[in-house]
């Protein structure tokens, strides 16, 4: 009888909150002896970590960290990041990982727009973050860490982390609910200014899971760091690793030597890492013995070309292309290996591994569907649609930007602006992408942010930056440029601008002059562009 | 800031309630095609399944079946069962299952206790379902499931069970509320009446996550049905197999031969078995080739003995020993492998699979505690506490009986009645039954329930039932009896006796006629009486 079930109510045995927290308790508790974290000469057990961690929280609530107070991270894939996945959450505090590579200015935007309480910050990247302090026109308090595999001498005369690490420990301590932030995590800012995307408890808790049933993920992995923690947090892989007993080996620097070398000296059976860097072991290895057994590989951002999946293949790299966005904590579909793969050639294995795929298991719903009529499209190979998507992994919203939120919600769905077909088999495959995103070298860079640089550029009237094909890096920024009238450049002058004004990857690696083709309202007609970037055909 | 974080609410494209009949949705639309059961001649693809499920769902609706109603079902292992965790759920209703091989009292109190609005049974149990009506006093609607593979002729004049697969389909929907109960399972009643175990969605949604990933089962498994669904919804393996798009394979009956023949014609690569069901298959399979690759074995009830697992081992069985509890929607821990254990003598292996080991991933927290002194005991192999367990797969509570659920919750932790020691790598192992339960065969004995038989025989002054091993069964009940001055019995009498009052099952193997210890106060010294049977000197 309803009444009689509903009765039933919440208590600590029967109700517990989903934070990836539990997987800290869990990996102290059960996996204390093993071997955590492998980096440089350095070995540490669970037990040793966990302590860390504790003592870290400790010392960040010393510090004056409370619940809702973001706290931004400027540091490479090393051991003190990876513990701050764990110490800042239990603070109630939420992590703030930023992107190595940004430039101080957008550096700078994120400190203010994200609320800022404290900078912990790599003494490497000292000086960048003392040049995004300048732009800010104040300073905030500091934590450096000194990495001992690297001889940084910058300094802003910060609290050393190593002090934290001597605080009193923490006990494990998970959140009142569920739904409190656990992260935010800045987009590129493909319409200009980049969004604050807020992860929950509950959502990064599910990504473990979700994640370990369809990665297959067994018990104690040798996980190597290499997607960078400070896209979506590693795609949820620290908080998975510590569910699992793992042993995460860290290189800092994710150079094909560095990983070659680490996969063989510590027997590495898993780790995620861009197309970007698929394509430079592939290139690195070619004479070396397969991997054997082969080393499970997640890769994400763009799909890798086919002829590195051929490569890897044959290096014994057992490669799952996964498909999601920095808005659904990472991936949210995978490519699952069909057995009729089995008989295609290597060239149509490696085009079926290209396609997103199918939701994973803690995503409610991928859809594709036709964003004017609302219909979803039909699996004919053929039908465009947009990738929308549903479910606890999707982000609680953008940080302070209720419009943008709002909109990107529309009528239940999370709308990716990946423009998509759905096969038979209702695996999805992206088409076209809708946002003007050019993905290079596995980062997203912002077509708009591109040209707000060029329109400062005083011989320019107008400019356009679409994706061009790039051997290395997949797509790098083309730009088309319409010059004023009595005005002179040259393509190297408008790099050489660009350079200037934004991070290196981020600059045109070709400039064309010409009149930009528009429609009958004025819209430059971007389509047409990037097919004369594809074709090579300027 | 805290506030900013606190402003994004929860939205359709954000919070979906976790539920396994997400799974269901999943699975006919990312595995259509695939073959989901198998059972005899039938096979059915999992766009049937789901097709049948969401019709049988429509046609409950239509017998009036809503949120919140009781629908108790009383069938052996066949795709109907299986069908029904699915469909009764999509109504809103909750799904009870009872064991076959309970008495007509006991189903009779149950149907009372559950406020059952429909019971769905197999005919060939229909026998069964009326002699516990009459004992009722009233019958309920009924729905009769023809099982092509039997020939069963009695009949309730029911509703025919394929009469609903012909209603109209209706679409998957999830609960409003996770927390709504999807099951009622009641316990084998240690302590005397059965009581009512609530089960809600969350907990049986992450039951299958937390399974996935433990299990390590991979997409696409070949499930053989073994566990009864009438034990905790199968251990949540029904759900478990529509997330990973699994074939499912139904015997019926889990007798060895049918077993094995079902394992070589289909490829199974996964099933949950009692050790009893281990032993037969031990036992009738002595000379065939080992299994290649080996088959994943989930087992539970009571350890498995030693011999059974050396012998499994050698057939290719790869059985992972879990421990749980009705209130613990089945498995709770797991007696993960150790790569140490790899050098042990077989002897040696085998003594440490049958610990109970460590939480699975899903679980807060598996705690062995002194309950007086509310301390952990140390990892010393030695102490002895109580096995207590918070999480997510903690049941909601006892139905209608708000006492035993707050008895049950006491100091934050579900309280199993099982007393244990803490090994120093946490494993947890199990020392004395606290709970005066007999597992016989995998089914649980309650000795209270039999001693209460025992009392009602003129002869008998005093009685206490404690296990007594057995090589086939694991346990069998044996029973202690001080008989009144001046009457005479015979241990077949009083077992004579018990037959006609019980489940065969639980009728003592053993009668010895004794004085009882006794303590000061008058209390039976079970302890005593369990050392003199399992001595085997009486």
């Amino acid at each position: 009888m309803r009444q009689q079930f509903e009765a039933l109510g919440k208590t600590p045995a029967n109700h517990v909150p989903l934070s990836p927290l539990s997987f800290l308790r869990r990996a102290e508790s059960l996996h204390g002896p093993r071997t955590a974290v492998i980096y440089g000469d350095i070995r540490r057990s669970w037990t040793e970590t966990a302590r860390r961690i504790r003592a870290v929280a400790g010392g960040l609530v010393g510090l004056g960290v409370q619940r809702g107070d973001t706290v931004s991270v400027l540091c490479p894939n090393i051991p003190e990041l990876f513990e701050l996945h764990f110490a800042l959450p239990m603070t109630g505090g939420v992590i703030n990982t930023l992107n190595t590579r940004l430039e101080p200015e957008t550096i700078a935007y994120i400190l203010d727009h994200a609320d800022t309480k404290l900078v912990i910050v790599d003494r490497e990247l000292s000086p960048l973050l003392s040049r995004a302090f300048e732009l800010l026109g104040r300073t905030l308090p500091v934590v450096e860490i000194v990495d001992p595999c690297t001889a940084a001498k910058g300094a802003l005369n910060g609290i050393d982390y190593d002090d934290l690490t001597r605080a009193a420990p923490l006990p494990v301590a998970l959140p009142d609910d569920e739904w409190d932030a656990i992260a935010l995590n800045y987009t590129s800012g493909t319409s200009g200014r980049p969004k604050g995307v807020v992860y929950h408890h509950r959502g990064a808790y599910l990504m473990a899971h979700g994640t370990g049933t369809a990665w297959q993920v067994p018990p104690y992995p040798v996980y190597l760091s290499v997607v960078p923690m400070f896209h979506c947090n590693g795609w949820g892989h620290p908080w998975l690793m510590a569910m699992l007993g793992a042993t995460v080996v860290f290189t800092r620097i994710p150079s094909a030597d560095r990983i070659l070398d680490a996969i063989r000296s510590h027997g590495v059976t898993h780790f995620g890492a861009a197309p970007i860097v698929l394509q430079m072991l592939a290139d690195a290895d070619n004479d070396a013995v397969p991997f054997d057994p082969a080393i499970r590989v997640l890769t994400a951002g763009a799909p890798p070309p086919p002829s590195v999946l051929e490569k890897t293949r044959a290096m014994g790299l057992d490669v799952m292309q996964v498909y999601g966005l920095t808005e659904t904590y990472g991936h949210i579909s995978q490519c699952l290996w069909q057995e009729e793969w089995n008989d295609l050639s290597p060239a149509q294995q490696a085009e079926m591994q290209a396609q997103q795929g199918v939701a994973f298991p803690m995503v409610e719903e991928v859809a594709v569907i036709d964003r004017s009529s609302g219909a979803h499209v039909p699996r004919d190979g053929v039908t465009q649609g947009e990738i929308a998507i549903r479910g606890n992994t999707v982000m609680a919203g953008y940080y302070k930007d209720a419009e943008a939120t709002t909109k990107a919600f529309k009528d239940g769905w999370f709308w990716s602006g990946d423009g998509a077909v759905l096969h038979e088999n209702g695996y999805a495959q992206i088409r076209d992408r809708l946002k003007d995103v050019i993905i290079s070298g596995g980062e997203n860079i912002s077509s708009v942010e591109v040209e707000a640089v060029l329109y400062r550029h005083p011989a320019v009237q107008a400019a356009a930056v679409v994706a061009m094909p790039h051997e290395k890096w997949g797509e790098v920024p083309c730009a088309f440029v319409e010059l004023r009238a009595g005005s002179k450049a040259t393509p190297d002058e408008i790099i050489a601008f660009c350079r200037t004004n934004l991070a290196g990857f981020k600059a045109p690696k070709a400039v064309i002059f010409d009149i930009l083709p528009k429609t009958s309202t004025g819209k430059i007609q971007k389509f047409q562009l990037r097919e004369r970037a594809k074709s090579g055909i300027h």
